[in-house]
Parts: structure tokens; C-alpha cells; sequence
């Protein structure tokens, strides 16, 4: 699994009969190949929120889903450039997202009055004309099985930097009552 | 929600054809007050591992449970002192367990070879002439839904505590560099 872009982005939010509002989502891009039994690379597009642990959305695009894809909504690029091509998308969103009227932006819309169920995420230029869809992916919500599993890893990974903190503060509480106690003499 | 208890305690854990083997359980019990529709008072014993983030067992006991319970293990304490006691119990086997020859020990029980399904925890005091079983309680595997909701938990209270910590680190450095430029002057 190699990771080709987590990052925070403004992301308005549309469900059903409600206000539109922003929300600070994390899209996660990762790239997992398998050799067994037969190589293929998939492409998991991963939304998370950083507050709410509960918050989860899911596409695994494999390169025959990216063939529908592309035929559905008229891409030119084949599956090994649509990561980059993706991200470079994301990059620009991201680039104008503290302009008070962003020329490409984040959508995520949903059917039901409460984000669940599935979503779908969409890159979309405005321009003095129209709304211009780039993108437009359908994401499933997150199992319970799913959100124990990412939720697992998070804790982890939150250990690991909580330990390296408390090394950190061990070594810092050391090192300057040691210079201290050498300023002093 | 009221927690009573929460240590790591030894326990001897037999699975089905497999050696016993000694693990360190974070044993859990709480107490929940439900107030509507009737006003209750549940027990949550609960089984976790700190490395092991999907390990989960789960029983609840409300005063109903207990009265079957006890007639089955011919208790002799009611609803209201069995907390204290199970305590106590705990208690025992925890001041036991560096001990070579520990008189009261905890025990996991399984029918499967890995340790899934139900399982039987008991505590047991072992004399000169026999093994005797003073409470044995059977716990359900968390769902995916419960150990979803447990990890979620963990995860806001690790995140509490690293931001304590980040904010310790921060206190530490600004005040030890400040005592070192004064005692330097």
C-alpha cells in the first residue's frame, strides 16, 4: 500500500433539505497493488474526518472501474495517469479554498437529510457561465467492520507519536536541567 | 456511566488444543444508570488488551441476570454487594499473580482453538486438594459495531492525552529556558 496524498481540504457538504455548509474533510489517496493471484493495481479513495472517528467513505477503483469511468464522464486520460491527474485537481481546490470565490472546489452530496449512506464527492470548476463538473466520484460509507479497521490504525499510529512525545519530553526535561545545573555552578 | 474498575491483570488463558498460555487482560467494570423508561442499574464487565486494539469481550448483567446468576453459582450476596465483591475477587488475584504458586488466578476459557465466540472468565482458588471456581461469567466477542464504538473511545481519550502532553512538552522547554538565560545572566 503506498500513500499518494492525505491531506485536510475545504469540502461543501449538500445533503438532502438541509443548508450547504463547509466541512474540513481528509482525502486520502492510496495506491495497493497486489501480486496474488494476479498483479493489479487499485486505487482507494478514502474521506475521514480528523474530529468525528465515526466519519468514513470508501472507493476502491480497480482498472476495469476506471474504464467505466472514463466512458461515463468523458475522461481522456487512461488509469496509470489519473492518480496524479486526481491529485493535481485536489491540489487546486486546496490552492483556492481561502478565496472568497474559489474558481475550483470541493462537493460532497448526499441523498439523505444526514451525511450517510452513499456520497458522491465531485471536483467543480465554477466559471461566469457555469458550474463545470471535472470529477465525480461515488463513495460508499464506511462498514463497521471497515471503520473498527481504520480506527484500529489510527490508535496505533496515535501511540506511536504519543510515545515519541513522552521520549521527546523525557530527553528535553534532561538535557536542560543538565545545562542548567552546569549555568549554576 | 460510573467505572468501578480498570486494571491489567494476569490471566491464564486455554484455548481449545492449545497450551495454556499467561496474558495480560485490561479487566473493566462499570456501572450504567438508566434512568427512562424505568430507573435500572446494569454492570459492564469488560475484557480488553492494550496491544491488541480488536481484542473485545462484553457481558452485561442487570439485576435479572444476577438472580439467575446466582442461583446458578449459589451466590450468596445480592445485586447491590456483588460489584465490591467481583472487586475484591480481582483484587486477590492481582496481589497473587508475581507469586509462584498464586492460591487465587483468573481464567479465560475457550471451545475454539483461537480465542473467538464466548468464552468463560473465571477467578479460581486453588487449594491443596482442589480447584475452586468462586465466580465464572460468560462474555460475548464485541460485534464489529461494539468494538468500533470502544476504539473510538480510546482514540478521543489518546488524543486528549497526547495534547496534554504536546502541552507539558511546551511548558517544560519554555520554562527551563527561561531559568537557563537567568542563570546564565
Amino acid at each position: 500500500m503506498e500513500e499518494l496524498f492525505s491531506e485536510v481540504l475545504q469540502v461543501n457538504v449538500r445533503c438532502r433539505d438541509c443548508e450547504e455548509r463547509k466541512a474540513n474533510i481528509r482525502v486520502t489517496i492510496d495506491l495497493q497493488l497486489t501480486t496474488s493471484p494476479v498483479h493489479k493495481k487499485d486505487l482507494l479513495v478514502r474521506l475521514t474526518d480528523d474530529i468525528d472517528s465515526y466519519f468514513l467513505f470508501n472507493l476502491t477503483i480497480s482498472e476495469e472501474d476506471f474504464q467505466s469511468l472514463k466512458a461515463q464522464q468523458g475522461l481522456l486520460i487512461d488509469f496509470a495517469s489519473f492518480p496524479q491527474k486526481f491529485i493535481d485537481l485536489l491540489n487546486l481546490c486546496y490552492s483556492e479554498q481561502k478565496a472568497e470565490h474559489p474558481r475550483f472546489l470541493l462537493q460532497l452530496s448526499c441523498q439523505s437529510p444526514l451525511l450517510e449512506g452513499p456520497i458522491n464527492f465531485s471536483v467543480v470548476e465554477t466559471n461566469a457561465f457555469k458550474h463545470l463538473n471535472h470529477l465525480s466520484l461515488r463513495l460508499a460509507q464506511g462498514s463497521d467492520k471497515e471503520v473498527k479497521d481504520y480506527l484500529a490504525l489510527c490508535l496505533s499510529s496515535l501511540k506511536v507519536e504519543k510515545q515519541a512525545l513522552e521520549m521527546r519530553l523525557k530527553k528535553t526535561e534532561d538535557d536542560l536541567s543538565r545545562q542548567l545545573s552546569y549555568a549554576q555552578q
